[in-house]
């Protein structure tokens, strides 16, 4: 792409981009006068048409399409009211799609709205997402946003939060309350950017205060939700168990208090928990849950913002729009004391 | 309409319900014979040919609507989770519309979808839905079938659970555990089936066990999520308390464990609690929550089934579809002892 887009064009001819489009589409709605004076300009910059300008200017279903792996996580529903708040007021419609963590599903929905059903995506890739051929596809037809879980390797727009320093400050939030043996638990085989982001957090954190990561700190929970509870306990019930967890998910809360409350460990004095979760309910819990809180709504409202301005300016990129919302770590009962 | 459905003349003719179909519709496909033979038996019956035919056999979106009011409610998530694996399993997409409880939201989504985005539609009501319009408008032209928050005023297939039982059973658990001051708490000014019949269920309790539910018994938390903690504060600071309280929205769960906590009250000693919730981390709660736990993956997997088969069968009524499926009293610490 030579830079030079539509918009452009418009600016310095004091004319709208829908009269550009139309005169480059060489429209009986545009005077000849003024095709010829678009033109003109088009060659003088170089102006190198977009091939999917055909699929751009079918920009007319203002629908997007928001793909994520799950709803019952406080995240994503949260994340979603931002991104539905955004489209509402540009009156624009939010279809819903729910991947469940298939890297098939996710395949099969964007090719099927490949086919013009959406205007553009905003998206939060799956556990198993490990190619994006079929990202890739969507993303030369149709703008994508990346949030939460982005894909390094596609040239797009990524609205995230500082997964980094989130797992550094859990980490070190431990070790200031004493903790020596930290756990990071994460959710089965995944390739996800955000955890290998929190891995790295951790790790550094361990680093700098002398302590070393074992291969056996980072633990990967098995699939089933059932299992998850058997994983920690078997963990809590080692020779060795972690006086601190880092839970990177956080369905993970449950499984750790119950295994606690049943193998009699009492939070915070053995065990320290942090947990990424943004549920109200945390406050409840006994005791209560020191949390990285995540800005879900802010990150739902910045995509959907960057994506209707993709869409009014007839933009297929924009890593230039890519923003990190920091997150903010919560003390509470599970941690201190 | 004379009752008389393109599936009973398949039926009678031992032929598929698409070849009737096509046959009704002078297809070129099916023999003149064959024609001749369903023309026959259409008349022979007095078969009135469905006014929406059209828009039926346009049934190839392969695509169904699911319009909730929200996500961030584990109710909702789970049935989605229901709908979407029967869905996926016939080859079905889902698109999910939140309404956010908007009856404007709701009329804006069924005008939208008649155009001929999907197939069909499942939803659950906003609690301001008080007129009817816009949902009778969508059925005459797709099918509609209702879960958990119903119209009775619409001829269509409900799946609900057995609201009136629980409103019943959950005050009885509280009488039986020695409360005599029962309050029954909800969301604000609404219209919601699922509400009036957990309300007649609470009043057939008390008047069953000799108890009169008194006009403040009956509590509409406003609309804010801080606003519900003011309210509830409020209630438990007056001269004459609750000594239980059957909490309809599992959201209000935080807000009833938060103010117990500020005000000293002791849960269950002196107030017990029963709360619909589907949320796992119940069981962590300090006291554990008792909970009606409602079937919401199986009603949605019943929605979807009975919404398919209408899509098979090229049927806009399904009302004789229409099941009930029971939700279960989990008694756990909130209300023993």
């Amino acid at each position: 792409m030579s830079g030079i887009t539509i918009k452009l064009l418009a600016e310095k001819l004091n004319l709208s981009t829908a009269t550009i489009s139309k005169a480059l589409g060489d429209s009986h709605e545009i005077s000849d006068a003024t095709k010829q004076r678009v033109l003109n300009l088009a060659r003088e910059l170089n102006y190198v048409p977009n091939a999917y300008a055909g699929s751009l200017r079918r920009n007319v279903s203002k629908t997007i399409a928001v793909l994520v792996p799950e709803v019952a996580d406080s995240f994503f529903s949260l994340a979603l009211n931002g991104i539905e708040e955004v489209a509402l007021a540009k009156g624009y419609h939010t279809l819903i799609y729910l991947t469940h963590e298939k890297l098939e599903r996710e395949q099969a929905i964007l090719k099927a709205l490949a086919g013009g059903r959406v205007d553009g995506a905003i998206m939060s890739v799956t556990a198993e997402t490990n190619i994006y051929d079929h990202i890739q596809e969507f993303n030369r037809q149709l703008p994508v946003v990346f949030f939460d879980r982005v894909c390094e390797e596609i040239d797009t727009a990524k609205i995230t939060t500082d997964d980094y320093q989130c797992g550094y400050n859990a980490t070190q939030h431990l070790i200031e309350a004493g903790c020596r043996k930290i756990a990071i638990l994460s959710i089965p085989n995944n390739n996800l950017s955000i955890i290998c982001e929190r891995i790295k957090g951790f790790k550094a954190a361990l680093a700098d205060n002398g302590l070393n990561a074992e291969d056996g700190d980072i633990l990967y929970c098995p699939e089933e939700p059932g299992d998850s509870y058997n994983f920690i306990k078997e963990i809590m019930f080692s020779g060795n168990p972690p006086d601190g967890i880092v839970a990177t998910v956080e369905k993970l809360t449950t499984d750790i208090y119950l295994v606690s409350q049943q193998l009699g460990i009492n939070i915070p004095k053995q065990l320290k928990v942090v947990c990424f979760s943004n549920q109200a309910s945390v406050n409840i819990l006994t005791p209560s849950l020191t949390t990285i809180t995540q800005p879900a709504f802010e990150m739902g409202k910045a995509a959907a913002t960057v994506l209707l301005k993709s869409l009014r300016n007839n933009e297929l990129i924009m890593k230039e729009e890519s923003m990190v919302i920091p997150s903010i770590l919560m003390a509470r009962g599970s941690s201190v004391g």
